[in-house]
């Protein structure tokens, strides 16, 4: 009724105060219901719907910009924009972003994804709006989580030191700032143990012994813990950076949002604005279970099961499982996760070995050292990680572990096409950046058994490694293909003639595929599985490659730097006078949808490379 | 006459405590000396003297880790280790590093290099001593300008979360922890006026109202600032985090700084040590001029001034001019540079531009997503960077920049092997990783003027762009070739015939060279010089291959992924008949050393492809 009303930025200002709690009650039954359907982000975004009318009320969009980091939060963002009908599309291909898109609206300041970087995009809308002249605010909103982010600290740091107008909400969902506040007061009592600490403290302490009833002060201000973190926690640690902290404040209270907004609008220089709010708020599924909630399929509202419950096991699953057995047989396997124990299936290790486990937050660069340290240490670390979010890490698996010809390995989920989340997420860059990196060894397993004799080997390997795998199902097929895995070897799977293909992890059944396509038209192709992308089987390539008079390389990643233009530099540098075909992603960024669609899309499809073989092979019969 | 009494590790500990005055004089007059002859850091390696023996006496070396974040201040633990001999040779090719180097030396826990990664190691080696029961202790060695890096954050988080027994030690020479410390009480002044801000400071206040005196007491407090400071800034920030503070501590006092060490040894749980140290201490020309002689060439000893004096222009100087011009006719310009003002020359555009300047600290995940909102903002930033740092913005350029295809123009300096700082510095792996970005356009100069003409296209370009030109002296040859700029266009410098070397950037004057060796063997190659690597010019290419029998790719870079390899694919996709050589750095780090001597070794001078080429030819006659 109220929601209706909202057609375009702003419209929200023309509803009377007395009825915000109405229009909130509407936009979480508008969510959960259009996402019970679609599948989406659910309990982030019931989170901060009061967070975001607050910011709808306070400024002036599209004038005003509004940056969300990750942005998966941005739902009732995109629902008082006036895009209510893009959330029956939401996720699909073509459809809308889960995601700002700033192709999609002019009230979507800046396309995020990845965390933490929120604050960074903001400060440099901010500068720029001093440097031109122009007249507009500037809001970035951060979770609790994107703050353990480096980005995050030295964008404060620099925003501390400008000194320029600029909010910063810090939007956090009931988890604390970080785990480690609650050690705060355990480690006072050990500060106050060290006659080294007292000292430095003298000064202050001196000053208030000299007033009258002074020590009483001192030893209240000791006494009154929970007041002290008031005062200086998280505050003081903003403070120290420059800037200025307001709050907490209740996240679900519109009206007292509004209020610290305005506030904070008003006072010159950066300001953080701390409000606590709740994931999954006001739906009782999502309140209870707020990580299931997080990402969801398609759910039934009244008990919020998912429609779907047939779980198929997916790479994950058979990661998890072989990490619990290495880490059983081996006391020196340990697991490293960024924020992703549940995604990475690490959550069965942590259980067993919880001394062998690291959570570290949101911190692809740390967890990529911390790994080098540890492996330094005698230990064989194992960082699960997704291909986008390990791009964090680049230059540390390159001047860290690798460098130094360190035991890490890495296990990459989501590597290749992940779906509905996106161009952000879409794992296609790690072959090709991973490849150019001296000393690390890549593999993808071309089935689910596969993966679990690679971590095998990978162990045994004393080098780092990366092993690479897709989201979603595992393929359970060749099932008795199992040669033992060798350094840089690959796997003939199906002796055929004329044509090779030579398929790298997921691209086995996709190469699969194509054979039976190709079968009909009358090639019999040879089908190897490449198993490593580096060092690439060389010597089973020079020995074979003149029986065929083409060969097609088969990659679920990006063409420039993968493994298909080594291999065909490689052949040709080689006198191979056949044709070479390499598959794999062009120069572009994948947009969101359902991942056999953006094969097709791609043309990485069975069809469209059986396709593309054919053509060829009209041309050079 | 003590230095000589150390001759391995621990031998300090033999020395009395009432010499340890003359062993620190000794050891500077040794850097000073030998520094004078080889160049290498010295105002960071005398700053640390007196903490470096400090170090060495309290622990146990090799059993005990000590790891020096950036590396470079490790002169005198290479001396107490007994490494004096090496300085003869340092930095140079075969000799000693300038840097922490485990092949080097047991006592040398982990290389380092890249800034701020010294606590996710350290971290590392601690719970690897947890899990598998060793016994040693492990100090972290970090400079104040490090910690900026967001990694050192991310690792602080973690140190103090998991609360096991660490020393970091916080080398502070004068700086202050950020520049925006001194901030804090201006912004305390604002947030006093804000009502909100007071509200929640009402409990702490009101509890010591309640005293006697009270609120003179609260008075005290808040003028008492620097006590105030003291008390809580830099040492809350740490204790918030769950790291004990301890300091500061006069870092030249090496008595002090030992029992500091080893009140901090004692301590259970995660501790930093603030040492306050004075970069070129003890040294007059560099206590006056530290930057000068933070990294410095050979120098007179009386007076510090370099032994040569003659400065050849080099890339890093036409950049500084030509941004100078191009800020002074474009409003939109801006600059930012990640705490290297003076080594990428920006320092005359800061003079005249201060407020489109922007030194971020050693952020550059940062630098880069900042760059990111000011170009959404409607402002064109060029980053300054060395080729080898930008490798930490490697997911900010390709999720923040390019796939918003924003107007960001990457300057890379250092780009191609710079020398004497070695393998964690060669800017070797740019071409790579960026070739597989999308929208990103990567182009590199032949010589001085075409930089200045490619900074001029590049602000026209309206999207992202990376220009990459080498360490030292600019090329002057070819000055009168000056074509416009047309994106993904090459430019023919000399026509000949048979051989095409298609040399990109810097290998253009080695193709200068190459040319004049093969002509002396009866071959006159045409000289192409790419400009562009992505997107290289196709166009030329297939008209011109068929002319050819040689195609030959030439850059300053890994081969992997680089724009050789892609030439390659492209040249026989395209049906190219003939052979393509493929000139660049194969799959290897590459060590200190000078770059003429490591050209050689990697065979990529003149000498090594005029040879290739001639041996190639041989065999396609």
């Amino acid at each position: 009724m109220y929601l209706e009303k909202i057609n375009e930025p702003n419209d929200i200002k023309k509803i009377p105060r007395e009825h915000w709690g109405e229009l909130a009650e509407e936009i979480r039954q508008f969510l959960v219901e259009k996402i019970s359907k679609t599948g989406g982000h659910l309990a982030s975004n019931l989170g901060v719907v009061e967070l975001t009318m607050a910011l709808h009320l306070v400024y002036d969009l599209p004038k005003d910009k509004i940056i969300w980091d990750v942005g998966h939060q941005s739902y009732t963002h995109k629902l008082l924009t006036g895009r209510a009908s893009g959330f029956d599309s939401l996720r699909k291909f073509g459809g809308m972003s889960g995601f700002p898109k700033r192709s999609e609206s002019d009230c979507d300041a800046f396309d995020t994804g990845h965390s933490s970087t929120s604050i960074s995009a903001g400060l440099g809308y901010v500068e720029a709006r001093e440097i031109t002249g122009a007249n507009y605010d500037v809001v970035s909103v951060i979770g609790d989580g994107a703050l353990t982010g480096g980005i995050a600290y030295e964008a404060l740091n620099n925003a501390g030191y400008l000194g320029t107008n600029y909010v910063i909400v810090l939007n956090d969902n009931n988890m604390s700032i970080s785990p480690n506040v609650g050690g705060l007061s355990h480690h006072l009592e050990k500060i106050r143990a060290s006659e080294k600490y007292r000292g430095l403290k003298d000064s202050i302490v001196k000053s208030l012994e000299k007033m009258p009833n002074g020590d009483k002060a001192i030893n209240k201000i000791r006494r009154t813990k929970s007041s002290i973190k008031q005062l200086i926690i998280p505050g003081m640690m903003f403070e120290e950076m420059g800037i200025i902290y307001m709050g907490p404040v209740d996240g679900h209270n519109t009206e007292e949002v509004v209020k610290a907004l305005k506030t904070a609008k008003a006072i010159p220089g950066p300001v953080l604005v701390h409000v606590l709010t709740e994931k999954g708020k006001g739906y009782e599924p999502a309140e209870n279970h707020p990580s299931r909630f997080h990402g969801t399929g398609p759910f039934e509202i009244e008990k919020g099961l998912p429609i779907s419950t047939k779980k198929v096991a997916d790479y994950t699953d058979v990661f998890g499982t072989i990490m619990h057995k290495l880490g059983d047989k081996n006391p020196k396997i340990c697991a490293i996760s960024a924020a992703m124990e549940d995604g990475t299936g690490l959550k069965r290790f942590h259980n067993f070995f919880p001394e062998r486990f690291f959570d570290v937050g949101i911190a692809e660069g740390h967890a990529v050292t911390f790994a080098a340290g540890l492996a330094a240490g005698g230990l064989i670390p194992v960082f699960a990680v997704y291909s986008s979010f390990l791009q964090r890490g680049y230059d540390q698996i390159l001047s860290d572990v690798c460098l130094q010809n360190l035991h890490v390995i890495f296990a990459i989920d989501r590597a290749g096409l992940v779906g509905a989340d996106g161009d952000t997420h879409q794992g296609i860059f790690d072959i090709s950046y991973l490849s150019g990196i001296p000393n690390l060894v890549l593999m993808a397993p071309k089935n689910k058994w596969e993966l679990s004799d690679m971590m095998k080997f990978a162990v045994k390997l004393k080098g780092p490694s990366a092993i690479r795998y897709p989201r979603g199902a595992s393929f359970d097929g060749y099932k008795d293909f199992r040669t033992k895995i060798k350094l840089g070897k690959a796997e003939e799977l199906i002796k055929g003639s004329k044509v090779m293909l030579f398929a790298y992890g997921s691209m086995v059944e996709t190469a699969q595929k194509t054979y039976e396509l190709l079968e009909k038209n009358g090639i019999k192709p040879t089908i190897v599985n490449a198993r490593f992308a580096k060092p690439f089987d060389e010597e089973y390539l020079l020995e074979n490659m003149s029986s065929y008079k083409m060969i097609v390389t088969m990659e679920e990643g990006i063409l420039s730097g993968g493994l298909g233009e080594r291999v065909h530099v490689f052949l040709k540098s080689n006198g191979y006078k056949g044709k070479v075909l390499n598959i794999g992603i062009n120069d572009t960024y994948v947009e969101h949808g359902n991942v056999e669609l953006l094969k097709k899309e791609l043309e990485i499809d069975p069809e469209s490379i059986a396709k593309k073989i054919l053509k060829a092979n009209e041309k050079t019969s």
